[in-house]
């Protein structure tokens, strides 16, 4: 069996994460039992969520534990197998953590899933026909609920999230409209990934800025958010929500590092009758075939053209996942294991 | 006619409100056109909406205008009627404001109301079987979902709403647990409206000392969640919220002085996975009727036996509406004007 580069929950963050408190080792596979396959990561998917398990607080998911690989998705290959629902060859993605190989206990019921590279790129199901893209497709489709006409906004634009956010709102018709940070993102956004508009947070130096750029953007006032971010971005995408508005809840990146990010105006909620709700995507499994058909004809038919910016090799890993919560990728952040 | 005794809003509040900011005057009873009918009514409502109304503030409601007679609930008899619709002697609920009598289009839908006081006493109609009875319901029927067994809480517990709350969600299985400001009425919640429990928010110095406290009354957690207040008392509560809780905002009576109150928190509704929703009952006129006869049959049955705060005569409405303000009012606070 090969031996495996793995990267390891090394110590908490105070604060910011930082590179030391992950640590690179090398283990050995384990011979495969019955039921089990082989896999090679070829792709390895860094998330924001991944920071909010690093910290040991109550949440919806348990604490990423220490001294154990940090868990993530990943796309690759089977090499062998003692199950007969995969063979050798078989393009698969699964949840197999930060490490050049993984043993899976084929019988659990989702715990890899095969996938057809004939239209759509490996890379794409760790992204847009993944996770991230589901992530968006629930978040529009089943808490915003739009209408065509309707104007939607979303944090974190350039991201996978946000990206595929905007392809699936313009294919109801929406006018959509980014926040990111910088002007190279907004030029991406909006040459690339079909926003209607996109605001540099950056130029603003309070929410009462930002919301005033914003009420410029949306003419006729915001019907619907996708909220990645929290903090100012939100109190400002707030202030212009119309009547019955409903904000799609999703990450809060700004307060991840420790301390509790306020919400300025909650009285907005009362009057102009929000609808706010939270959602992690791994709990609602019974749309992923829907949203998964629908990201999938996006992709192939070039409707949605994700950017991806890759790492090379396991060990670079850290610094890329650091550079994503300081939104220093455009578009989907993957590390390469091959 | 008959002269009527009219309170006007003179001035605007610029932070607390006070007996300044009323004026009471005189006026002619106009006679009555085609339509009309003449109301005399023997109760007024008064309701901690009417303070968000008093400043010149964008909300879902036009700002009570300056030099008019303050809107608000009333219920009374009909003396004159030139409309088909209603004779001298009916018992009506409609908005007449802060006045002895009104001239009310009977034409209008919805602008008056017959009121069957044969198992209902009047008062009720403003209170219990009126207004806020049927944002209690809204609030828990429509937004919360409650399932028999879970856990409501519900803020200004002892209030027409809150006690309203109470024994709706009683009927429908729940543990109830109610928060109010003072011994008195947390002894009142539980001696007669059926709350399982009652916190007294006043001995609490902050959101983690009274969260505490709640831990121990909801031993499950909290399910669902009535907002009349915000500030510290939703810290609080948000920190005891379930996965998939549901709070229903209805008023943000802590911050109607002007100062915005945050929310500490507002990471727990992704963590928690909580849907907040903010609503206004007059918007929903489609659910009055099956709420209404719910919340009449509590009534009648003495399921609900609801307390009253009783003002007497128009000239004391105004220090009656500020002490509602500060909690002093134990129930329903109204103004008798016969």
């Amino acid at each position: 069996m090969p031996s495996n580069l793995q990267i390891l929950l090394d110590t908490r963050p105070v604060g910011e994460a930082s590179a030391g408190n992950f640590k690179l080792v090398t283990a050995e596979t384990p011979a495969l039992q019955d039921g089990e396959v082989l896999v090679r990561h070829h792709f390895l998917s860094l998330d924001p969520y991944m920071r909010g398990r690093m910290n040991d607080a109550k949440s919806y998911a348990a604490p990423q534990a220490l001294g154990q690989v940090m868990q993530g998705g990943t796309a690759g290959e089977v090499l062998e197998s003692r199950s007969p629902k995969f063979k050798p060859g078989d393009t698969v993605v699964g949840m197999g953590g930060w490490q050049q190989f993984s043993v899976v206990n084929a019988e659990q019921v989702g715990a890899l899933r095969k996938v057809d590279t004939a239209h759509v790129a490996l890379s794409h199901y760790l992204g847009a026909v993944g996770m991230p893209g589901v992530t968006a497709w629930y978040g529009l489709v089943k808490i915003i609920e739009p209408q065509a006409g309707q104007t939607m906004v979303v944090s974190a634009a350039t991201g996978a999230v946000g990206s595929a956010f905007a392809a699936l709102a313009k294919a109801r018709g929406c006018r959509v409209v980014g926040i990111a940070g910088g002007p190279e993102k907004c030029q991406y956004a909006t040459a690339e990934l079909g926003f209607d508009a996109c605001l540099d947070y950056k130029q603003h130096a309070d929410a009462l800025s930002l919301s005033k750029a914003l009420a410029l953007a949306c003419p006729n006032g915001v019907d619907g958010y996708f909220e990645n971010v929290g903090g100012m971005v939100m109190d400002a995408v707030m202030m212009r929500m119309n009547a019955f508005g409903r904000i799609a809840l999703c990450g809060m990146i700004a307060g991840y590092d420790g301390k509790p990010l306020p919400m300025s105006y909650p009285a907005l909620i009362l009057m102009s009758r929000l609808k706010i709700q939270g959602f992690i995507v791994s709990e609602h499994m019974e749309v992923w075939p829907e949203a998964l058909k629908e990201l999938g004809t996006l992709v192939a038919t070039g409707k949605l053209r994700p950017r991806e910016t890759v790492a090379q090799g396991l060990a670079a890993a850290p610094e890329a996942f650091l550079g994503l919560l300081k939104g220093k990728n455009l578009g989907k952040q993957l590390v390469k294991l091959i």
